[in-house]
């Protein structure tokens, strides 16, 4: 036996009993003839005690201890006479009566410590040493915890976890598929899933009803912070469902979620935005409703006087930050400056300080008067001490920067606190987005999610395909996109109508999906669902800004895992097996 | 609302009642003047009744129902005259007030039904049907039941559930690797993994402590019944532990699962057999210990006469089949036909009837005498009415041929009850075995798999290598092995002693296994573990013969999804960004 307790366990109850502990040495400090050990375990610390006094021999092994070295030690719990509130086992010590060494250590390449002195590249390079820190492993503690409750919520509401295949078929449509080369099939290859829908839509065709899945996909994309060439989902679907019946179901477990892991209970519904409403209010999808600082459209009231850049402009906004007309000049500049970054696009910020004496005072002053500016404060409620800002151009594009705008002046303001959360559906979004290089629609969530009942003859006769709604909806928190999903189409004639929609021949359309609509001959009831994107879920629960905290063994920007150094090359003997040759570019 | 209710969730409590239920047409039974529908869902059946004197209009619409068509009724709940005590429902039935078609189906390749008309090939072609049906949902249904429960199990022990990758780096050793192309990394492979060893080792050296993950592994190998390229294990580790820490937690896990899934108490510990017993007397590494019928060993006994075949074997051994001495000559040559079919091998059987009446008939009476036969039939402890079955050869051989012999006979006898269950830990593997063909050792288990303390100094030193015993165990439940396991090598010497035993050259293992060896100089804790074929478990608990029908879309022998069509050719753009060639074999 290793051990009788972890070095989280002992109390003050424990005192005078024998125990065996084990785990890595975080700390050693001699203070006179003593030295204490700092003893860790993923339970906690216990501290050691090695008195040079009694025990000379023991103080001697114990002078020679490294920090991470892994020991064991049999002693006696004992009553601290400096207590520690700090941790849970700060009441107490342990006399140590034996040492055993069990494995040494080099000094690690970076503190193992809550604050460590590893940059990025070491700590992944090293990412078991990194793992050891408490405030990583809380994450993937936390990621744990969430799946269970997931699993529980949704199991007691009858959902079977099906497993469906990595090995699948690969589909151009969408993102990229990885691939993989099948040996006993020479010339043939698997693909990875990018999600198992159409597995799951089977699955209700089968008659399972309530199906989920905690599950890898995999994209092949370029990365961002965010992305990861694998994921995980959970990926959710039901049968005999309307759109409001999902999202009932799915609220309730995001609610359970907070409810159980945060202490937090929404008491209300979560608000439901048309995705219209969104754009014209937040410039997004994905709205941060932490904070209100909706826009408000001053178009007409701006066009009234001969300040051409508003005059010309298809739409001006403006937003109300409280309390900021005080800002300075520099302060000013930097928001101009952050507008006019590439990436957000605008050619200039037009602000008006409304002064607490009730005066205003405006970057573009020649061209309006207090009562044209008043007029503006007015329409957007502002009251004396605030800061309009206001964007124009062409209206989607100055959606867009102004949403941005918006983030920004919400974090200065602090109003995107990593502790409040506010949970949001974004409902009606459109079926269909114009593909302008592709000179065609495209789906804007998937090829089988349905139209809105009122639309479905539009696209059955392919007409206003602009303005066909979807019973498609996200599950939005605090502005980052936590699920999606919809109602799918369950009729093979409208699902047909769909691919033509989309620009598939007949032929294309079988060759691509033709197992999948043969399917849908045999009976498939009405059904729809939602995925969500796991990691986002853990990320926004811990409060932290990339996904790679909470996946154990992240990759990096180029898809590699530096640990082990993958991915690499590979024998040819495997590449003539799979009657393969690597042809790259020369140059 | 699609459903107020279910279809198996009505009960003459409800009787009165207006309901709305969704599901499919089972069938139709005309009665008279009454149509019968039977509503299916995955929750059971409800009866409809469509009355012609009373809605001749619904009637006539009921008459048009197809099997599986998907449809939505109103009605009111009745108690039926004729009840179905079969069946939950069967006190009531609906009569119906409203009809609509959801959607209609074509006639269904196969029946669906418990006992189905639908060949193996139509059925993993059109699977979606398939799982329609009770049986072959129920079993998937068990595998959720068996994943949650594992969970519960595991999470309540401390075990944090952590994912690890899937693109992972191909190491030439053991089985052959699926392998993934990298876009980013031109040339460059991931592979998937075969099992997570190295990172739930990792994840030991991180502090983790106890890990466990229900993970899909693969493996491109030529496939069996109880094969396929993807499967999936309970894969688990913990640290701080010795091989009967890992034993009890794992009995424990397996306890508690037979008896909340299956209502059966394992109350004793399970049998620890060391795997030389396992060899001796039943010829195998995983008994199925349902029943006895232990081997006897009468080499010494039987090369006391004249009879070649005997005096020429290295090893002549026995079994006694109970109560069989009546069999017939037909029977006998049955036995021996199954002895000596290839897969077997062997050259011949002997038999001894131990007739009622005390005297013994055998097939080589010319060489012994009554006596002889009696004295064997005592060491067997045989009784009047038995029968002995007797093989000889080489040793190794000839236990395993007597051990096929032995599950034959246990199955004539019907001492194979699949709702029976024995499990038994089989302990103390070899380390290594000798590979003919390489002429080099190879890991039993695998290359982190640690000697038993008192052989540490054989592995290090090089010597008696065949002798080295292992800190591993795998646990057999009726002949089937669920999971395998071991302690770990965690010191970073006598893990390089074992590559050496292996054949592999210091540069070698350090190409392979380099980081992984690295992470063992920061304080690897003692550690190891085990990991179960999920596949094999819910076959086990479902009484299948086959992992196939517990796996949602399995792939046939060839490693094809004949559903999907899965693998196939991609696109040459796609091959192009990958930066490969297809290179078929000519001819």
């Amino acid at each position: 036996m290793y051990r009788s307790h972890t070095c989280g366990e002992l109390r003050i109850e424990q005192v005078g009993a024998s125990v065996i502990l084990a785990g890595w040495v975080q700390r050693t400090r001699r203070m006179g003839g003593m030295t204490f050990v700092d003893l860790r375990d993923r339970y906690g610390i216990t501290q050691l005690v090695f008195d040079e006094a009694t025990k000379k021999e023991l103080f001697l092994q114990a002078e020679k201890l490294g920090r991470e070295f892994v020991i064991q030690v049999e002693g006696t719990v004992a009553e601290r006479s400096s207590k520690n509130a700090k941790i849970a086992t700060g009441d107490i010590e342990i006399i140590v009566s034996k040492l055993v060494v069990l494995n040494v250590s080099e000094t690690p390449p970076f503190t193992i410590e809550d604050e460590t002195d590893g940059g990025d590249e070491l700590r992944m390079k090293y990412r078991y040493l990194d793992l050891r820190r408490n405030v990583v492993r809380k994450n993937l503690e936390l990621r744990n915890r969430l799946c269970f409750e997931t699993r529980q919520y949704l199991i007691n509401k009858d959902f079977i976890e099906t497993e469906t295949p990595v090995l699948i078929k690969s589909t151009p449509e969408g993102a990229r598929d990885f691939v993989v080369p099948s040996r006993m099939n020479p010339g043939e290859f698997y693909a990875l899933p990018q999600s198992p829908q159409q597995f799951k839509q089977l699955l209700m065709v089968a008659g399972f009803d309530r199906y989920f899945q905690l599950v890898k996909c995999f994209r092949d994309e370029d990365l961002r912070a965010d992305r990861q060439p694998e994921f995980t989902q959970i990926d959710c679907e039901m049968s005999f469902v309307e759109q409001n019946d999902v999202l009932e179901v799915f609220e309730g477990m995001i609610k359970t979620i907070f409810k159980n892991m945060k202490g937090i209970e929404f008491e209300a519904s979560f608000v439901r935005m048309p995705y219209a409403e969104a754009m014209e209010f937040y410039g997004c999808d994905k709205p941060d409703i932490r904070f209100d600082m909706r826009f408000v459209d001053i178009t007409k009231e701006a066009q009234t006087k001969d300040f051409v850049v508003f005059n010309s402009a298809e739409y001006v906004g403006a937003i109300c930050a409280t309390a900021c007309a005080e800002y300075t000049r520099k302060e000013l500049d930097a928001l101009t400056d952050f507008v006019k970054r590439p990436q957000i696009g605008a050619k200039g910020l037009v602000y008006v300080k409304y002064e607490t004496d009730g005066s205003l005072k405006s970057s573009v002053d020649k061209f309006y008067s207090q009562d044209d500016l008043k007029a503006w404060a007015d329409k957007l409620q502002a009251k004396p001490g605030d800061l309009l800002l206001l964007l124009s151009g062409e209206k989607q594009k100055t959606l867009k920067q102004l949403g941005e705008l918006r983030l920004e002046m919400g974090n200065r303001l602090g109003l995107r606190d990593k502790n409040v959360f506010a949970p949001l559906w974004v409902v009606d979004f459109p079926l269909l987005e114009w593909d302008e290089d592709a000179q065609r629609f495209s789906a804007m969530h998937h090829p089988f999610t349905s139209p809105k009942p009122e639309h479905v003859d539009w696209v059955k006769t392919q007409t206003n395909l602009k303005e066909v709604c979807a019973n498609a909806y996200d599950l939005v928190i605090n502005g980052v996109e936590l699920g999606g999903g919809s109602i799918r189409i369950f009729d093979k004639e409208l699902q047909a109508a769909m691919f033509t929609c989309l620009g598939f021949t007949k032929e294309k359309a079988e060759y691509q999906f033709g197992f999948f609509m043969d399917a849908f001959k045999y009976g498939a009831p009405p059904h729809g669902g939602i995925a969500f994107g796991l990691d986002r879920f853990v990320s926004l629960l811990a409060g932290l800004d990339s996904i790679r905290d909470c996946i154990a063994f992240p990759k990096n920007n180029s898809g590699r895992d530096v640990m082990i150094d993958a991915p690499s090359l590979i024998d040819d003997e495997q590449l003539n097996e799979l009657n393969l040759m690597v042809n790259l570019p020369k140059d």
